[in-house]
C-alpha cells in the first residue's frame, strides 16, 4: 500500500491537537482531545496513540500514514526527540519519540511549538515566499520561531528564538527563568493577569475584582479584555502597558534580524485592539527607520492551527524532502 | 597575467586600513593612511585609489589584483554598492562602488564593516569552524554582525545585526537613532565618555576632571581606563555601569539566537577587565541556562583586522567562489 499521509499533532498544556493530512500538507481529518497533564506521561501517551487511532482507523486510512510530527511545548532535542523540560505538562527529560514510536509503529519526529508555527505560518499562513520572518507565539508564556534566510533557525543547541526572556526591565519582576524583567513577566497572558492582581493588592483594582465578583482567583485575560472592551479603565491601562513591552521586545528583534515579517499568534492576543495599538506605536518609536519600513507585524493566517501545519510538514519533510524545514 | 591577488579594504571614519592578499587570504601587504573624511568625498575617494595603487605598485604586482572588497561604517545596498548613511563619514547616498571602480579599473564590492568583522573573524580568527556566532565591535558606537548557520545574515534589506540599538532602559537617554535607551547610549565609548561628563557636571567627578587638567573636553575612553586601573572609584563604576548594560545586550542576543561563540571587538575593549568582568557577570545572571553552558565569550583573533580579513575574503570570494559570505 502506498503511504501517502502524515499525522501532525500540537501537544499542548490543555489539548492535543491532531490532524491526518495528505503529502501536500492539507488536512483531511482532524480532532481535539483533552491533554490531561496532570495524569502524568503515561496518559498523555496513551492519549496520543489513541488519537492517532482513532483517526486513522475512522477514515480507514490506517496502514498508508507515512509519518508523524509533534510539536512540544519546551525545549528539546530535535535529533534524539527528548523533551529537556516542558512546564505546560509537568515533564522533564520526556523520551518523547520512543515512547510514541514503540506503541505507534511509526516514525516520530519532535519540534519545538513555536518553531512549527512558524514553519506552519511560513509554509501555508501568513508567511508564505517570506525568506526571514519571526512568529511570536504570546499566550501565558511568550514563545518564539525564527525563519532566517528561507530556513528555520535552530541555533547552537535547539534553543534558539526565546523572545520571551528578552530583558524589557532591568530590574523588574523575577521571570520563571531566573532573569528579572523579561518579556514574559510584562506583555503575557500571565503577566496581565499578574498585574490585575497587582491592582487588586494594593486597593486600586475594585472594578476588576467587582467583575470577578470578588474572587481575585477568577480574573483572567478574557475578564480583563472584556472590562477593557467596556471602557474600564484599569483594565485598559493593563492592555496597554502589556502592549507596550511587546513592542520594546518586537522592535529589539526588528533592529537585530531585519525580518520582513512579524507574525503574532497565540492566545493572548484575543485581549483586543488596544494591546495591538499599544505594540504597534512602541516598535515605531524603537525600531530603526530603515527596518521599520521593511517589516510588516500581522496576526497569524492559521489562526490556532499553525503549529499544527508545522508538525504535519515535519511529518511530510521526513518521508518526501518535499518541506525545507532543517537549518 | 595570472590574477591572483586582491585587496581588502577597512574604511573607517579616522583610518583606511588596506592590505593586498593571496587568493587564500593571506596579507601580502599591508598600510593605513587617514582617511581625511572632513575633506569630502572626493578626498576619501582619492585617498583610498592612490592606496591601491601604491600597495600595487610597490609590490611590482600591478595588474594581478582580481577584485577589491571594501568594509564601510554604515548601512548600504550591498547590491548597488551605494552607502545609505555614514555618520563617522559625514555621508548621505554615496554610490562608493561606482566612484572606486572608475578610478580603479577593478572590481568593487562593498559591505557593512561590522559584517566584514564577522566573516574575518569566522574565517581566519577566533571563530573559525563556529556555525552560529555574533560578533560585537564596541567602539565609538555599538555594531553587530551575525554569521547564522555558516553564512552571514543580512536581514530584508541588509540592516540585520544592530546590536547597539536594542533598548536596555525604555526611558534612558536619547540615542542618535531616535530611539530611547539603546545599548549604544550605555555601553559604547562615546556612552562612557558622556557618563564622566554628566559626573563632572553633577558635582562628583572632580577626579575625573583633574585628571583631564580642568578641561572636561579632554575626558576619554583611554584617561577613564587609566584612572580605572589607578583605583579611581568613578572610573570604575563607569566601567562596571557600561560593561554591565553591555551584559543586558548579549544575553538578550544569546537567548534569541543561541549562539555557540560571541566575539567582542573595538576600541572601547582596551578600556579594561572590570568592563569585561562586569558585562560576563550580567549574561551569566540574566541567559538562559542552557544558552549560557552552550556559548563562549571571547576577544576578536583578529585584534584590529577582523574587518579587514573580511574584505580581502569578499574580494576573494567574488572572483573564486571559495568563501562562503552571501546569505
Amino acid at each position: 500500500m502506498t503511504k501517502n499521509l502524515v499525522v501532525g499533532i500540537d501537544l499542548g498544556g490543555t489539548k492535543i491537537y491532531t490532524a491526518l493530512a495528505n503529502l501536500k500538507g492539507e488536512i483531511v481529518t482532524e480532532v481535539k482531545v483533552p491533554t490531561e497533564a496532570a495524569l502524568g506521561v503515561t496518559v498523555v501517551r496513551r492519549n496520543i496513540v489513541r488519537t492517532v487511532e482513532h483517526l486513522t482507523a475512522q477514515a480507514g486510512l490506517k496502514g498508508q500514514v507515512r509519518a508523524v510530527g509533534i510539536g512540544v511545548p519546551g525545549p528539546l532535542d530535535v535529533k534524539e526527540g527528548v523533551i529537556y523540560q516542558a512546564p505546560n505538562l509537568g515533564w522533564r527529560k520526556v523520551p518523547l519519540r520512543q515512547l510514541l514510536e514503540e506503541s505507534l509503529k511509526l516514525p516520530v519526529y519532535l519540534e519545538n511549538d513555536a518553531n512549527l508555527a512558524a514553519i506552519g505560518e511560513h509554509l501555508k499562513g501568513a508567511g508564505v515566499g517570506v525568506r526571514n520572518l519571526i512568529y511570536a507565539a504570546v499566550g501565558t508564556g511568550i514563545g518564539g520561531g525564527l525563519i532566517l534566510n528561507g530556513q528555520l533557525y535552530h541555533g547552537a543547541g535547539f534553543g534558539a528564538g526565546e523572545l520571551g526572556h528578552i530583558t524589557i526591565e532591568p530590574e523588574g519582576r523575577t521571570c520563571n527563568c531566573g532573569n528579572k524583567g523579561c518579556l514574559e513577566t510584562l506583555a503575557s497572558g500571565s503577566a496581565m493577569v499578574q498585574k490585575a492582581l497587582d491592582l487588586v493588592k494594593n486597593g486600586r483594582g475594585q472594578t476588576l475584582l467587582d467583575a470577578a465578583k470578588g474572587e481575585p482567583q477568577k480574573i483572567n485575560t478574557y475578564l480583563i479584555a472584556q472590562l477593557a472592551a467596556a471602557g474600564n479603565k484599569e483594565a485598559l491601562s493593563i492592555l496597554k502597558a502589556a502592549g507596550t513591552a511587546l513592542g520594546i521586545g518586537l522592535a529589539n528583534v526588528i533592529n537585530l534580524l531585519n525580518p520582513s515579517l512579524v507574525i503574532l499568534g497565540g492566545g493572548a492576543l484575543k485581549v483586543g485592539l488596544p494591546y495591538w495599538e499599544a505594540m504597534e506605536k512602541e516598535v515605531s518609536r524603537r525600531a530603526m527607520q530603515a527596518a521599520w519600513q521593511q517589516v510588516c507585524i500581522v496576526p497569524a493566517g492559521l489562526g490556532d492551527r499553525s503549529g499544527l501545519y508545522g508538525a504535519i510538514a515535519l511529518a511530510c519533510q521526513m518521508g518526501s524532502e518535499k518541506w525545507e524545514v532543517g537549518g
